[in-house]
């Protein structure tokens, strides 16, 4: 017997139904039949982002969502302020680089948010900043960035585009995008949408639309304005991925049905149940002051392989979670709240966790976790 | 009850086996579990292309990886020849202005193949020409171009190279890519790889790789030797479409036990017999001159509405054929042959043809199609 548990910052489980659903014989896209189902998901996916602007389905993942909003919204020379706090603000620095865009660098260490007051300085010093590239949640280093306050700085502005990562936030925590102002914002399925890596969504706010009448940089296959008059007509300019728009549909029904503001604090009380686990273990929480509620990452005890330990969860104790990316690697573990998640996975990661530390000689107390994080998942059972 | 068959050129049907694999609870894509997936799939993917390069497999639909050759093997000012006998030769010049190049085209007529002496008298004419982008079949018109041909004209030029779209060649009929000295050839998931839009796979010759390091158009999602460099270590530059890799292992493992020029021969068997009918039935076919093995296109008579016939076929016989695309909307229906499609699906597509025919007036003897398809389709039985 082999049972195992996958609580990685994606790709996360697919809900069994979910799974059948995208069995069912396949079905042609240029159809009636189809096009109910993409327009369905594309209405749902609205809800999704909060916002009344058309959301596009993209047949790739997320970084092909997040290229496609720098080569439909700026031009080669355009200044744009990267918030480097991490393996994937850093992406939205080289895809910069790779269409001409001239990046100015905000360098956060990591497992701190960038402050406020720094994009302020950068904005004020370089009024020619086009864009601001920014992760919501920075998956790398399970540090929440401050979204809300930075659109304060970026919506008076005509001439200066919000765009946000929010491929492990969108469905996670609230980024109400019409209500702050955001221009442009990201998500992938295989996050918070509990399905297969494959598809990225993507939603423009009117500046941005603006914008991108003007923007220089080459795009083809990744083309949202010529995707936005399709998706009028309930279809795409190429062909869709879609199985993964027909599970879509299915996750996003689900999503309403619990309700967004429910899913939100679903997650949010995994994330404060692990972080209650990580203090009662005497652990250090990678992001001490501003932690993501899509996962929460740890540094692992001096003394304890993080590769083996991540390593034994995964083929003995048969629970994925995430180690380190590029300088953590080795060093930290991340434990995920994503999507088809809930009470009795989140006991499971803590509880193996405790388990292969054991395992591996280092010194904390089976059970305590489990007991910390239980007080707080207890609370949505006794509301 | 509502029995449906799927007999357009792509998506095609997806073998339930195939499609219960991929409902198989979601892993993690950086692990050794979905290496050894991702590892056989890359390594029979070279015996489907016939070649000994690395077989690229990309999260996006085919247009993705037509994207992907002009922009990691071109440079803006690279003047390109471009095949342009349908949609999809139509699709290579405008990818190749949106990145700059310089297409010189040859138009050909719809339903016919590119005379070999017309690309010799170009490509004389420009010898500054870097590339032939031409499909292998142009899905629009079901025309198979002279690859072979063309082949001769272009491996013997070291600054020239040779890049088809075979997204409904590739496992359909012989491409044998080294052996042709083809430089880069494309496909997509859904077409005779009989699974789900959403994967396209790419490989491409040593001398397109030697091309591919002066190739300056911009890139990042679709980054060829990035991905080559991941597939060394089994693994992808970005989130894998997991799901769709593991029905990709799946299909060409089938592939491979069927043998490829088995494939081969029931692709031709059925086009045979397909065109075959169409003749008995006195209808015209839309590539008399070089048909393609992948679909079957045919004028539909006088007197009948072409969009009333295919969404009839659709809605009330069950039987999804398609129809004409751009100049041929309305006029021309194509049945294809693609992928997991075999004797009774042939028959069934004909005799609904015959039907519908009848339905709308056209005064076609039904049954005999199907008997002139059965005399060829006979011959897989009697070996």
């Amino acid at each position: 017997m082999n049972k195992t548990y996958l609580l990685a910052p994606g790709p996360t489980p697919v809900p069994e139904k979910v799974n059948l659903e995208m069995a069912a014989p396949m079905i042609h896209h240029r159809t009636p039949q189809f096009s109910k189902i993409f327009g369905e998901a594309a209405e749902d996916a609205k809800y999704l982002f909060q916002t009344k602007q058309d959301v596009m389905i993209l047949a790739s993942t997320g970084t092909g969502g997040m290229e496609a909003c720098i080569t439909n919204l700026f031009s080669p020379g355009d200044k744009v302020l990267v918030i480097n706090g991490g393996k994937f603000g850093e992406r939205w620095g080289k895809i910069s680089q790779t269409y001409g865009l001239e990046p100015v660098w905000i360098n956060v260490e990591w497992g701190q948010a960038v402050k406020v007051a720094d994009v302020k300085a950068e904005l004020d010093k370089n009024p020619d900043i086009r864009g601001v590239l920014v992760q919501a949640s920075e998956t790398s280093t399970t540090v929440s960035h401050p979204i809300e306050e930075i659109s304060k700085l970026t919506r008076q502005r005509d001439d200066l585009l919000l765009v946000v990562d929010g491929i492990t936030a969108v469905g996670v925590y609230p980024l109400p995008m019409d209500e702050w102002g955001i221009d442009a914002v990201i998500t992938g399925s295989q996050k918070a949408l509990q399905l297969p890596p494959g598809l990225a969504l993507v939603s423009l706010s009117e500046k941005a639309w603006k914008q991108a009448e003007k923007a220089k940089c080459p795009h083809f296959y990744f083309d949202l304005a010529k995707e936005r008059k399709n998706l009028a007509d309930k279809t795409t300019a190429y062909t869709p991925a879609v199985s993964l728009v027909i599970g879509l549909r299915e996750v996003l029904k689900n999503i309403k049905e619990e309700g967004l503001e429910n899913v939100h604090k679903r997650h949010n009380r995994l994330a404060r149940a692990t972080r209650a686990a990580v203090k009662a273990l005497g652990m250090q929480p990678v992001a001490p002051d501003s932690p993501a509620d899509s996962a929460t990452g740890m540094f692992i005890p001096e003394g304890v392989d993080g590769g083996k330990l991540v390593k034994s969860l995964r083929d003995e104790f048969g629970v994925t979670l995430a180690g380190g990316q590029d300088k953590w690697k080795g060093k930290v573990v991340r434990i995920a709240h994503l999507g088809y998640v809930d009470t009795f996975d989140t006991v499971v990661a803590i509880a193996a966790l405790e388990m292969a530390l054991n395992k591996f000689g280092a010194n904390v107390q089976m059970g305590k976790g489990v007991a910390a994080a239980q007080e707080i998942l207890l609370e949505a059972y006794c509301k």
